[in-house]
């Protein structure tokens, strides 16, 4: 019977690799838990590792083999703290190469107050022409993902095909997301809570906030594996490619999406092409980290009819 | 007092280009006219010019000069036909290249029944995986746009900063674009109507259709030139980039909305890029053709606060 | 027999397209005639026009029709003035975008004097930190080709199928240069001479000097279509693949050296990529230009033993 | 006194990181050692690992500290068996999109004998059209480096600001390198011998074979950090760049010539603009890798004028 874990952490990883587990889960268990802020104060403010996007976890979940799914669901994501912080001016690579002379050199940093009454976050500092601006939160995870292939360890700052920093916006609550396991336990950590993003996190931050969080791991399939994260959320399949330059990363997603569907339905891939064609959602997560982020999406029920029996 | 011109098209061109006027109208003239589809077939199916996206037009609006914004809006965008015709095999540069192999070779049309009544297209044949696959239709141009500067001539499978074959959803009914011109009477031609198309074009087209369109032109401003086409569409304000690769249609799309924001409210750079880090988006036009298209967008209302005076 | 022309020109296009012959010639013929430089100044320094690279031509070749190949060979370029002249800062685009804001802002023309016995320049102003610095003179030609697909003009700031401002440095005295033709007569114009350009034409010039120009044109072969420009120079075979980004400037290249080899030799696919894998050479013309160049060259003498039989 | 150790390695690491060094040199220090090929085969053929690009060390050079510059001169570069491999298709990515279908799926192992006396190189099967195909070898090392920032170990198939699997032609005998120095005694990793290779390394391979190497390292300079790998080899400066996409590394490869003749000349900005102008060379090392390797050159006499005095 699944069991709720209440872990709160006290050493954070700046990679995703194969380190000692903070706690072993059985499939389909819970895990309340927190996150620090990217550049490492936990819910109090405090400085708790320098660093950036510092991971909680890694959590094992027993029984995930190399080779396996496992599934993450996001049960719950909430801003444990009411203040936040984002970057302040276009990032360079963002804008035409002549018009970079045009945003201010040095990093200025954005405090924002954030309601959880409203769900509402306002710019309070420093004076500019926009503070006072106020936004709805849309709480999500900057970085989270499992222990990437071949024993490798990957900076927090940067994504692959086991996740990592991705910065998609939709990666919020109600989201559950499937990742390739490459190490004994899947190793999942998580971090970067963001109140609200942008699409392509263009000035280098969402609203950086620590979270509490809530999720739910399993053991989704054994032994079929998948090549990039996939995710189910609010009526929608979606699959992450993370890679540089953007047209790398639609590829890994749009060519992922296409195999999903050949796995769970009748088409094949000019069936699915031609759903595609007419249909694909794509987003773009984020055009500012090493790996970009580029999603693709379609609408579940658009498959219900050429799903397969079970 | 402006009039309304009823035009109906018997000839087309396959660029744009400072071709001669087919008719000459007053800013702020209202035309109901036609297009073909993307193979130069029309109403009743038949062709009427071979070739690719066949334009109507151009159509000169008397006192646009270049340095101005001409404006176009799209007051009805409609199917004049019941059958369309799309690709059914994703394009080879949208998958990994290890997976073209999987792409059949050989160009296969999907022929589509569209119904205005429920509004929704049905793919009735070839025989493949997913005939009977109905989708809503979401009518739009993919291919509109003024004379390009320096007396170029510019093929229509192909975008830049005159607009062209942008194939971006987004561009259906109510919509309003907003243009540089770069010849006297800025000469705007249309064409290529889609019932409905998938983020990307990434099946090479939308449900390619004929249309009836009815447009209104104006001079917007005078001698302020822009550099990429803008527009407005339900409460979005947006900029269509067009290059290659999606990095750069990113940058000019990101570019020119910051401009846009400079010159209609009292931000600065820093205080654009602090609104936009947080709530812009992104939609990719196409991914298809020789210039790939992003759009940037905005909501509207959250530059209310920051508006110029009048 | 083949004729020698003497053309003096006194128009110019700033478009690659189907405009009115200036001269009409046989196959085989040769042509000794002379370009303006970038800026529109002749052998006197006097502006003759004003834009960007303007073009002596068109030269109509007498047989050419769309199908065929176009031959070129430049038999001789010699600057025709003692001065020429440069950017003097790199382009934005080729440096990281941190570094952009290092790059001061505003153009700043370097002159050069140019010394056709010591076949040198040297920076004489302004006054910089590398005034006096001294290279080696290659001349060559930066922008050239035959009239575009499809009706098109094209600027002379960029490049395609048809050639145009490709600013490779290996096109100089002694290449030969194989075209698609498109327009009967092909169509040929040259311009945009540089004493020499270092790869990639980072400043976005090479040393801009008004030449003197002789060369040869025919007929290379009939109804057999290449995809880029061709040529051959000092030993090797080349293509220049013209698009951006660089990844898919290089694909036109490679995949168009691959035709090449099957056309011409024994090997297939398997054996022209166990050859290319492990002798091509990769040159980058220009990453300054809208569209960037990628040249892929093979020493010639590696086919001799797979050359088919005549 | 600087010494020579001769170090036979029996285990090897498949990924660039802090990994417990097998020797700890003096800065000065001569090592001679042996690299296995590319799929772990040694001097018999005898698999010794699994895997790919299997690395030889780390080796500690004592002295080294993160912020340092390490020097690593490869002395001696030779092939210690005479057979070699290669891959026989070429890449899906280096040709157009449409063209991919026409390469042959399926890996097939081109084997090679390699003659040091005639310092060739031949393909002796399959039977291909290209068998018997011989080329003069040029020996190099495809992947080296030091451990990577921030604790990370990276794949051994990729490459970073610490050097990995770079795959550039022009790192054989004679060439020195400087890597940043990213954790105490740098820790210097080496492996992927090639017999040859052509640019891009577009079959995926050079003629893959284990080396006998001969190089020396030291502490170039304490506490003056450099961003990317430089080398000096044959009269000329260089950079790697290595990043996808191809204009990134480029980016990268050009910033950080920049940055070294503003350190060693009394360049500015615009001098070192103006000499790379019309003297850089570009060379494309890999277009393969996860990390592709652009490499941006310098004759080192050009500089003379300018050099700082001591």
């Amino acid at each position: 019977m699944p069991t709720t874990h209440h872990f709160e952490p006290t050493t954070y990883h700046l990679t995703l690799g194969q380190h000692e587990p903070v706690l072993r889960i059985q499939s389909g268990d819970t895990v309340k838990t927190s996150t620090v802020c990217a550049d490492g104060r936990d819910r109090d403010g405090k400085v708790v590792i320098e660093g950036g996007n510092p991971q909680t976890g890694p959590f094992s979940i027993e029984g995930a083999e190399p080779g396996d799914v496992l599934a993450v669901r996001f049960d719950r994501i909430v801003p444990n703290r009411r203040f936040g912080w984002t970057g302040t001016m276009l990032a360079p690579n963002v804008v035409e190469p002549h018009f970079v002379h045009r945003l201010a050199q040095g990093w200025v940093r954005g405090d924002w107050e954030v309601d959880l009454e409203t769900r509402t976050a306002t710019l309070v500092r420093p004076e500019t022409t926009a503070t006072g601006f106020t936004v709805p939160i849309e709480p999500m995870l900057g970085c989270f993902g499992v222990a990437p292939p071949g024993g490798q360890a990957l900076n927090t700052g940067t994504s692959f095909v086991n996740g990592g920093n991705m910065d998609y916006r939709g990666f919020g609550e109600g989201a559950t997301i499937y990742f390739p396991v490459f190490a004994p336990g899947a190793l999942f950590h998580l971090g970067d809570g963001h109140a609200v993003q942008g699409d392509g996190e263009i000035v280098g931050t969402g609203i950086e906030i620590s979270m509490d969080v809530t999720f739910t791991a399993w053991v989704h399939r054994k032994n079929q594996p998948i090549m990039w994260p996939r995710a189910e959320s609010d009526g929608w399949m979606l699959v992450a490619g993370n890679a540089r330059p953007l047209e790398q990363a639609l590829q890994h997603a749009t060519t992922e999406l296409v195999q999903w569907m050949l796995e769970e339905t009748t088409l094949d891939e000019r069936g699915a092409s031609i759903i595609l064609g007419q249909c694909i959602r794509y987003e773009i997560g984020n055009v500012f980290d090493p790996a970009f982020t580029v999603v693709a999406k379609l609408e579940k029920k658009l498959l219900d009819p050429y799903r397969k029996a079970p």
